[in-house]
């Protein structure tokens, strides 16, 4: 049985308001793992026979902020599997990993997979149904990219936007965090739709590469803006059709009001509250009912089962630029 | 050609806060009224010929509180149609009313109507697209219902209910604003489609009506609860599936905190918010996200072409109990 150090990210303590270098740290010496499973069957918490992976790509992301404290009303029942970080262990993510072994029918050693692993170098996963399969052969993308455009974050993107927003050609698309690995995919699918898309984010350097590079037709530093209202009436005169939410809070309650009539709201996070004592208070919930308003809440977890349609519609695009 | 005089409820000025008697004013004296259209085709600012009508029942409904000031980024290209009073001319709102002359080919003398008319006796309705006609030769209810039950009010709740909350038999439901028009009728119809039903509302009688009368499963005084939280999961220990919102404000943001995961929410409407200077600030929408919640903010207007299958619902309840 071979014994090897397993490097880990560990959370120190449960978090709150802005996170710090030291709520984290990284041990290499005490840890260690069996790249074997035993001959039996570990039947897990989750009643699925678990995998053990070597992870080769992580992803850091916004909702990890979260986890890494506990939330009022939110358990291991709202997403059928564990939620918080536990303060001694390593934290977790999206990533790429290969299997080394494997108790479940789905999986074998040697097969590709990226889903929710731990931050860590080897990982004994207790729901492989967080896992997704990598048919890599088909492709020749880097296998990064299922740490990101191919993964989590670009079906994120596809869901939230293409499966809850329904773009037609021609809509005028709003971004928050539009610089973000979400945020700019958002817009990139959404001119590829044919919409008018315009993004926020808050530098200087993210709002040049909104409109140089990911073709945003404009962007704003919200940073800059005294009446974020004032702002998004500058760039959507005749109103938002789609707002792709990852911010809440103050940017949110500023869209409320220039929502067009039977406007689509896509509430993929809302990374402005995630820090704060108490979350802001958002005013202008009735223009949801006067616009008429469908605001969709989602996660990509919840959408696991359209990532083969997903493929399908990115990866020709991928593949056109390598 | 007959002139009669006009019997008309008046907004006297625009309000703010809470409404007062002295807001609208009934007058008989001035005005006046042709009974028949001129030969020559009257085309509206709304492009429809006129019909005149002679009013027959009228329904008092929150919304008309809303449309007694002007409200910030609501205008008539929000719904198609003149939004707000007009200070010195009659309110409009729901009704029955019988055809007295008619320029549109879809409206003949006679004809009976439910939908959008003044509070007058007799009114030229400009927008007749907002009039439906009414087929009472097939029933045997009395008329009046088509101000209520069988016109916007019922249509209202089965809309946002049936059709935006898509209920499954068993689901747990709460309807706020409970003993209102449209939320009785909410609860009536969850029940039929065999939902768990818990009502609220902010009198004792009210409460009791909905336990003895309306068949709810339970109900509670809102102004007797000192935390709406603590109120919720004391009526749903297993989380709100389908919320039928009708008051918005602090009991919209507790129940954020009491859904299930996917739950569906109706935004019909927020009278907590109609009289206060400024809307209250809501906490807890990250809630939409961590249970990936669909909230449906919808207006009645839009779905007038549902009224004959709402009917095929909803009649063969009422002519049973006639």
């Amino acid at each position: 049985m071979t014994l090897v150090r397993n490097k880990q990210v560990i959370l120190r303590n449960y978090v709150t308001t802005f996170p710090k270098d030291s709520d984290l740290y990284v041990t290499s010496t005490t840890a260690s793992v069996k790249f074997k499973l035993p001959a039996h069957t570990i039947i897990t918490t989750s009643k699925e026979p678990a995998v053990i992976v070597k992870n080769l790509y992580l992803s850091c992301d916004p909702y990890q902020r979260l986890f890494m404290e506990e939330i009022p009303g939110v358990d291991e029942s709202t997403y059928s599997q564990r939620v918080y970080y536990t303060p001694g262990s390593p934290i977790y993510g999206y990533g790429v990993a290969e299997v080394l072994d494997s108790h479940h029918p789905d999986f074998k050693a040697g097969d590709l997979v990226w889903g929710t692993t731990n931050w860590e170098q080897y990982s004994l996963i207790t729901t492989p149904k967080s896992l997704n399969k990598i048919q890599h052969t088909d492709t020749d993308v880097p296998l990064s990219y299922y740490a990101g455009i191919l993964g989590a974050t670009g079906l994120t993107a596809y869901v939230g936007f293409y499966e809850f927003c329904s773009p037609k050609k021609g809509e005028n698309v709003f971004v928050s965090a539009a610089a973000g690995a979400v945020g700019q995919l958002v817009g990139q699918i959404a001119k590829l739709m044919g919409c008018y898309v315009v993004g926020s984010a808050g530098t200087k350097q993210k709002i040049d590469l909104l409109k140089s590079k990911f073709g945003f037709d404009d962007a704003f530093n919200y940073k800059e803006e005294s009446d974020l209202d004032v702002a998004l009436k500058r760039y959507f005169p005749e109103g938002i059709d789609i707002y792709f939410d990852n911010v809440g809070g103050k940017m949110l309650d500023a869209v409320f009001l220039n929502m067009s009539v039977h406007g689509r709201i896509a509430g993929c996070g809302m990374i402005s509250q995630y820090n704060l004592d108490q979350p802001e208070g958002v005013t202008n919930l009735m223009h949801l009912v006067y616009k008429r308003i469908r605001f969709h809440g989602f996660t990509v977890r919840d959408h696991y089962h359209l990532h083969p349609k997903f493929l399908d519609f990115i990866l020709p695009y991928i593949q056109s630029l390598i």
